[in-house]
């Protein structure tokens, strides 16, 4: 009847939350499935009295979690990030609810790490936030009232990942070296740059190219070969314009 | 990513709930899945402002949540009770995990009703709460901090329900008739009365006879034929006894 361990690390990444309680109460839901590893990213609120109260026992969560001001950071490591939002988006991800995609968690967490991605209380995820994540991930509610408060998401979405660790075969001796989130940010950098010196993005009206040049990539779950390769390709580039 | 309506009624229902806000943040919890049918067994407090806080949008959740002093009336019409409790217990059940259990207890909705039953914030369910119910049922936690509040256990148990009816086939129809709580209190005050007749069971002294007998006719789920038949069987016997 205890959860087993899970295959890799994964984190839980909490974006600009409101509420310190709710950062207490999520460290508490956290540490009972089995979770230890909180980042925030630009609390409105540092963690105070009310976060350690509510996060009762799990109190050595709350006071280890790192806080910064960048969601890159808080992903720095993983190699999936998946952003928990119920609605669909503009230049949206495949949607897929919390069973179907804890699978493909507990496999990224196996080849390097994961992390959950949930929004601010009231806001959620900004489009910005989730072209960072190359999953959007739902829990299905009732249509009628679909406001679980931000700690029982986080709840229910460790106690998914805890009962599908207990069925989960570690996929065979990782071929696939993903590739971590600064793998990708640098990727970006030198593609943006590559695009700027071919001057097909302008940087007066970059529109949303990057935006989505991000998304795609994030889609994709590159491998770290192949990130190199694309690496390499820009490099080439780069080398006959300058000719 | 709506969750789908599920194959019966299914309840929830506090027992000795010492905090109204954990009442209203259950009610909460329980709308965000699709659940409203909340039953309340001798509350410490009634329901009040903190409640209607914590509920949130599912104050109509709250507002209709009949009260009692007897976990019985609270049971009554059902035909399975899941009681939810970590521990292991003496005249124990079968502990299933919520995962595991998730499917009879849709089939019991099915069937009539179904009733997930949580204890006390601090105490959980008695032996003889228990006793009301034909199964047990754990949420596999952290060994060493499994210490779930009573808003987030009825949020994972009603998530795992609204999950589980996704992929839930309901059984060949009905040829089963699952026999109502009032059916098995019935048979019970009809046994025990036969088992004095008979000077089996001492009122003065009676030991854990009733307990341990409601504990096997509970996990037997039986049908309603058969609580027939039990009661014909009593019924013979004081007929034969009176003779």
């Amino acid at each position: 009847m205890t959860p087993p361990p899970f295959p890799g690390p994964i984190r839980v990444v909490l974006v600009r939350p409101s509420h310190p309680g709710n950062i207490g109460a999520a460290a508490r839901a956290m540490k009972t499935m089995g979770f230890s590893d909180l980042r925030l990213v630009s609390p409105r609120r540092a963690p105070d009295g009310e976060a350690e109260a509510l996060a009762a026992g799990a109190a050595d969560v709350l006071a280890r979690a790192r806080s910064g001001d960048r969601l890159e950071e808080a992903l720095a490591g993983t190699v999936l990030a998946a952003g928990f939002s119920a609605r669909a988006r503009d230049l949206s991800h495949a949607l897929r609810s919390l069973r179907e995609a804890a699978p493909a968690i507990l496999e990224a967490a196996a080849r390097g790490g994961a992390a959950l991605v949930f929004g601010n209380e009231t806001y959620g995820l900004t489009n910005e936030e989730l072209g960072h994540c190359a999953m959007q991930v739902s829990i299905p509610a009732n249509p009628a009232y679909s406001s679980l408060n931000l700690a029982a998401a986080v709840q229910v979405a460790c106690y998914e990942l805890s009962a599908a660790a207990q069925s989960f075969a570690p996929p065979e001796a990782a071929a696939r070296m993903g590739a971590t989130s600064e793998d990708l940010e640098a990727l970006l950098a030198h593609w943006e740059s590559a695009m700027r010196e071919a001057g097909y993005l302008d940087p007066a009206q970059p529109g949303r190219l990057m935006e989505r040049l991000r998304r795609l990539l994030a889609r994709a779950a590159l491998e770290r070969s192949e990130v190199k390769l694309l690496r390499g390709m820009l490099a080439a580039f780069e080398t006959r314009m300058r000719r």
